[in-house]
């Protein structure tokens, strides 16, 4: 069988078995066969040493006695217990498994014995695992989770690769809280099996996959992750964190996922050299993820600034330069431009200051077209008008139109956003919006087609910097690559 | 009169008068007139030339028109007739005004002639005014807001001075998000008479007030304003951006509201010298309140991190390094407790995954106790519980008892938080919670208690981290300036 064969048996699996599968609320047991119970199109059976059932479900004393063929079995039985186990499935005919338990080669000497003889058993049985140690995964394309506790799903083109099932839960969330939907997801553990670069492999293959993200602690097999990640990074952007930057990090990292940190600076050239995005924190993925998905890729690093107010132009300035680019110089004609459609209070300048409170699209049009500039931070979001009237509401409650005002004000704006989104097309140039606090209202048809379109506003003008110069730098290492 | 009461005159005003009231929705003439008209217990005065009527209120052609003395005048009118307006006001006999209207010093000579005239017809008269070119200001203390736009006020012990009142806005925006509440606000605009500095000095004696924030672009009176914070800094924290870090930030803010930034270097050890904190980000102002007023000063820089996941815990321990804090060395007496609470899973040193997914309160009683300690960082949120528990009425709904459990855990998390509370107060030693994205429930009592504590969970290790720097910074501040 090829990886992919391999791979496509573990995360579409027609038939699984839950070994360890408990009744006793709370324990991974219980919580992973409610879920499993709660999902379609698959069989699901348990396993359990003493119970005749559970949840429900017959349960059988051990996988030999499942009367049906078992694609994945998921186990979360004693770390002592796992290698048996482990033999079991492979006289059953399980193909691949998942090994949900901890207390191996991350706890110390007695558990990375157990962890070898696990290696050592599935080996032999040619059975291919996730984990130990891990949190699971799943795949949308065919609605399989094993993952406990995440909100509900959205799909979407996001895949991740985490080798903190914590971590990966986190960034799931805070993606999906932003409107990004995720295609797969696996928690790799201790790796003892599959590696971090077989789901690489594998991620790179698969057709609903557009961005790559990853929390990784170490790297085992590291030449092979940058070989293969530097003919990905071609087709599909790689996004990562590197958790262990400092000494103590490293060492925690070590008794985490017994994973070997390496060192950083190392690493941060070997990523750069293989057009891999590296960002500090875990919400930075999501907000680099957002531009990848949703913007053109810029020509160059002369970024306009278009702002409600002149606070944000400032800090948008200082965040611009930061991040490594450079405020443009507008073009006369620009300037001209925007003389017609600004009051005299403009700041005649990038920044460019509107100098009122509302947002007019009539200045950013200018921008689109003018030569000088390669991409648009907009301070100040689309979702704002619901606020303003969402505020008379509260504070004028004698209007009676505010309704109707809301929705002629959403239709005109959805009309504006679509229009942006072809002349940026046109153009190549990424326009993204920032809002603090402020303008985000989380709700109306204008939020629903700024989730859609991957521009949910970014909370400061830092982040969507930030973001904007990953996309910027990517940009670069493609065109110089090619 | 002192300035503490021309500020009291300008804060606390009984009667209110606003000139350039409009009929016309979206006019600031019309907003703040909506506003005002919503608040109770002073008297309001619509003036308009043109208008007999404004939103149901009798409308003057003048100030000089209104029958009754007039405290505060507001004042939206064209920029080239506030003059004459001042002169009314004066004449009238007003105390205080603000000017929201722009178009003055920040748009160029023009403007900047009437400003020079409108300040000379103020000092003549003896008129204090904020502004121009701001947004107003608020006292919950005496329920009178002037801003338009803002969410529903909370009221609270957090003063903000703002240069910017775009940025004003989404500092108190997200300030009431994270469950802070608000004692004063002005936007201080071009600060043509009243100076940051004034508002500083007066903020400073306000009761309510036991934190004050600012947004600062140029200072007008610099030496004046290091001078009061040396003083207020011993009482009373003062946390502020000073935007404009960069060549281009600083140009920008020229434009905005006609200040000077300075050289950054050099405010750099002038804050530092006089105790005042300086953040990077206006978001980082609220977390910064948020240690400031919710822990202890801690004696050291040594931090214990308590983790729910190994992942965090190598963030965490990344972040605190880079912050400048350390790791401290657990206690042997340490290290036994908590075995004898943790599974033989837990990394057994510091940072403490605790190796399962729930968080135990018997891990950080010792933390506390341990001298080796002084400050800890918790990863997981308190109001975790509550997720855990939506999981299972949205997994398995044959669950019955969910909404009991509910209840009695939020019960027993109560009691071991305020047991927290009592013990971090006897050790001093600051315990802050961090949760990224997937612990954060933003309800249930747990919540409103974290709220009602300053302790609503950071988002990030990393901010968790930062922001209690800088209070490891301000208490060896104070400690070494007594």
């Amino acid at each position: 069988m090829t990886l992919k064969e391999q791979l496509d048996n573990l995360f579409k699996p027609r038939s699984v078995a839950l070994i360890g599968a408990s009744p006793t609320i709370g324990k991974w047991g219980f919580n992973i066969l409610t879920l499993l119970l709660s999902e379609k199109g698959r069989e699901i059976y348990a396993v359990n040493k003493h119970e005749a059932e559970v949840l429900g479900l017959k349960a059988y004393p051990s996988i030999l006695e499942v009367p049906a063929p078992v694609d994945l079995a998921i186990i979360t039985v004693p770390f002592q217990d796992i290698p048996t186990t482990m033999e079991e499935c492979i006289r059953k005919g399980v193909k691949s498994s998942v090994v949900i338990s901890g207390g191996l080669a991350e706890s110390g000497e007695e558990g990375a014995k157990v962890q070898n003889q696990l290696v050592k058993v599935a080996r032999r049985g040619g059975i291919r695992f996730v984990g130990p140690n891990c949190m699971g995964f799943f795949d949308t394309s065919v609605d399989f989770n094993t993952v406990i506790f995440l909100p509900p799903l959205r799909k979407g083109p996001v895949a991740l690769i985490s080798q903190s099932g914590n971590s990966g839960q986190s960034i799931i969330t805070v993606g999906i809280e932003r409107g990004l939907g995720f295609s797969k997801y696996v928690s790799s553990g201790n790796e003892a099996d599959l590696h971090y670069e077989d789901y690489l492999e594998y991620m790179a293959q698969d057709d609903e996959t557009k961005v790559i993200l990853g929390y990784i602690e170490g790297l085992r097999e590291g030449q092979r992750f940058f070989e293969l990640a530097k003919e990905i990074t071609k087709q599909k952007p790689i996004v990562v964190v590197k958790a262990g930057r400092t000494q103590a990090g490293a060492s925690a990292a070590r008794s985490h996922t017994a994973a070997l940190a390496g060192s950083d600076l190392i690493s941060d050239a070997a990523f750069k050299q293989a057009g891999v995005i590296r960002v500090e924190e875990i919400g930075e993925l999501i907000d680099v993820a957002q531009v990848l998905l949703g913007q053109p890729l810029p020509r160059g690093r002369r970024v306009g600034v278009l702002s409600i107010g002149g606070g944000m132009a400032v800090m948008a300035a200082d965040s611009v330069i930061k991040q490594g680019m450079e405020l443009a110089s507008l073009s006369p004609a620009t300037v001209e431009k925007l003389n017609s459609v600004l009051s005299r209070r403009w700041s005649h300048g990038n920044p460019i200051d509107m100098g009122g409170d509302r947002f007019n699209y009539n200045c950013l049009w200018p921008l689109i077209e003018d030569d000088n500039i390669d991409a648009i931070l907009v301070l100040g979001s689309p979702a704002a008008t619901r606020r303003f009237l969402e505020w008379y509401s509260r504070n004028a409650p004698w209007l009676t139109n505010v309704d109707e005002m809301k929705k002629l004000a959403e239709a005109g704006e959805l009309k504006e956003l679509e229009k942006m989104k072809e002349m940026r097309g046109k153009y190549a140039k990424p326009v993204i919006f920032c809002a603090m606090g402020i303008d985000i209202v989380r709700q109306g048809e204008v939020y629903r087609w700024l989730e859609q379109n991957y521009l949910v506003p970014y909370p400061t003008p830092e982040r969507g910097a930030r973001a904007l110069s990953r996309l910027v730098e990517y940009s670069e290492y493609l065109s110089m690559s090619r």
